[in-house]
């Protein structure tokens, strides 16, 4: 089976954006927030609107995507902390019913209520909710919830400690993912999200977070930022710092997707990660939508890039496809058995 | 010959150091502020400092390098506007003497005295004095002088024309390069440098500078910083913005070094971006010091990764080399040919 890893809701329905509107010109004036968190979207609506994504598993052939709210929808640098708060309960309860009615599609990955300044403690309620409550397989936590101010300690940081804590306790994995920049300088899917992936994997090879966390599991998205492209850069830096080896260091802890949209960059990611660190993914309905001119193919039709990927023996695919995924995220692998998709080890 | 455009003066001797910290130190107590910029070093003191390069460039074969200060010293974002201009001109003066001493092994390129929220005219004094009276071919341009919270504008804004007027004048290009971060989230080396590459890249992709700028230059180092590696991604949000292909775009303008640390990066490099963008480079005596344990080579010696790529021909070799440096740093190309170098091509 092939597994996305890496789905945005970008296809919303209006009474989703409406109510964000309403809630933050409620912060102006009062009378303008909304009177209730029900949306009034019918599970009819809701399975209408992920048509797009199910046409794309269908054409492209993936079976399941890993599935949270629109990245730059997070917003945590927008309005207080309680209008965030009911933002991210709203969004995460229309994921996890669109994972409930879609189940063999759809699995959810969550997003928090971070907020500038406030403790990482006030999001453990909403990641006990969604993981416990309504089975969720994984989170997206922002390494910089200000918008590309990047104003939070380093994720090696104490502040993340009791987050981290839960979840290794709830056994989900974190996605590490920014939301959009409120900076005119940076760029939200050109900029912030590849330097966001970036910075994140320079601040755990900086720090020694997993010697306390061994079982802490992050994923760190668009094919983990420049990181590939300059692996003997970070593998240099390592040495010059006296830390281990990458593969020790961190490599057992954080994990790559394949949301790179062209041959050669996923040639060169398959060429220096290691093939368990690789998961499938495509950000699709995500950052571009268009053709490839050069291809005739869409640019996020990632599956095509890693099909393409000559010297990998078909044990080496199935864990890139599906294998990573189901240990990464144990509490997907787990749902999947409980509906008789038994993991396939191929030899 | 081979040129290497992106050397700094990391082996600076320790009576600029001791400058910078009474310079600081001066801000709190007058009383240690330095009492001249006469630093007393000798011309044997800098030939001597500079020995470290001169061997690399024996032992790993190239001629001249482009040679800048520090980067991370540059510190735009320490101390004050008056402060900062001071220590630009003590930097500066410290390359032009090394490029005036070693004029075989050198070329100068400068810092600029930013300062975040000056006006960036206040930069034009010092870039003419370094251009015009002592001979540099290039200077580096901070696009966060801010050090790591990107506080400036684009580099696209209005802001900069003024300076990018002076560039076009004095046929000089400029490299896009942040100095040291104060930000605790944003590694120097290991994620300022390469997200400041990337942000800026995106930030020209974006707007449409080089329709008022036709003869503006820029170099971004560190391969692009995330560039290469997304070059799939960058086409398509270009094509979702409307813009025009990369080549028409941005290419006429824009070139990468090769300051990327092991052959898979450098390889995927020259097989996106056209050969006539590409810079040799080596950042040495910069970001990673140590020797690659899996190939017993230097990690910054990226002309072993250029001599491997065994897909380019003797005259594509030669414009990474050199022909591209001397038509993207005219002034550098008149100071060789004044010299007898005449520019060689390769058929």
């Amino acid at each position: 089976m092939i597994i996305d890893i890496h789905g945005h809701y970008t296809t919303e329905p209006k009474a989703l954006h409406d109510f964000r509107a309403a809630q933050l010109a409620g912060l102006e004036d009062r009378a303008r927030a909304p009177s209730s968190t029900d949306l009034g979207i019918s599970d009819d609506e809701l399975v209408a609107s992920v048509q797009p994504q199910l046409r794309f598993q269908r054409e492209r052939g993936s079976d399941l995507t890993i599935f949270s709210p629109r990245a730059s929808g997070m917003g945590h640098h927008v309005g207080n902390e309680a209008i965030g708060r009911e933002w991210c309960r709203v969004s995460n309860d229309l994921i996890g019913r669109i994972c409930t009615l879609l189940p063999d599609n759809f699995a959810a990955v969550g997003q928090l209520p971070q907020f500038t300044g406030a403790p990482i403690e006030n999001c453990i309620p909403e990641l006990e909710r969604i993981v416990r409550e309504l089975g969720f397989v994984g989170v997206n936590l922002n390494p910089d919830p200000s918008g590309g101010y990047w104003k939070a300690p380093p994720l090696t940081d104490r502040y993340w400690y009791p987050i981290y804590e839960k979840l290794v306790e709830l056994e989900v994995p974190a996605m590490i993912h920014v939301t959009a920049s409120c900076n005119p300088a940076v760029h939200f899917t050109g900029a912030h999200y590849i330097n966001g992936d970036t910075t994140a994997f320079m601040q755990l090879l900086q720090g020694d977070l997993f010697r306390d966390f061994p079982e802490l599991k992050f994923v760190i998205p668009h094919g983990g930022g420049a990181v590939p492209f300059h692996w003997g850069r970070y593998r240099g830096i390592a040495q010059d710092m006296k830390k281990p080896l990458l593969a020790e260091h961190l490599l057992k802890n954080v994990f790559f997707d394949t949301c790179v949209y062209h041959l050669p960059g996923i040639e060169l990611m398959a060429k220096v990660v290691p093939v368990d660190n690789i998961l499938f993914a495509s950000e699709m309905l995500g950052a571009v939508k268009g053709i490839d001119p050069e291809t005739g193919h869409y640019f996020d039709d990632t599956k095509r890039y890693v099909d393409q990927l000559q010297h990998l023996g078909e044990a080496e695919r199935h864990k890139i496809f599906e294998g990573n995924a189901r240990r990464v995220y144990p509490r997907l692998d787990a749902l999947l058995k409980k509906r008789g998709r038994v993991r396939t080890e191929v030899a």
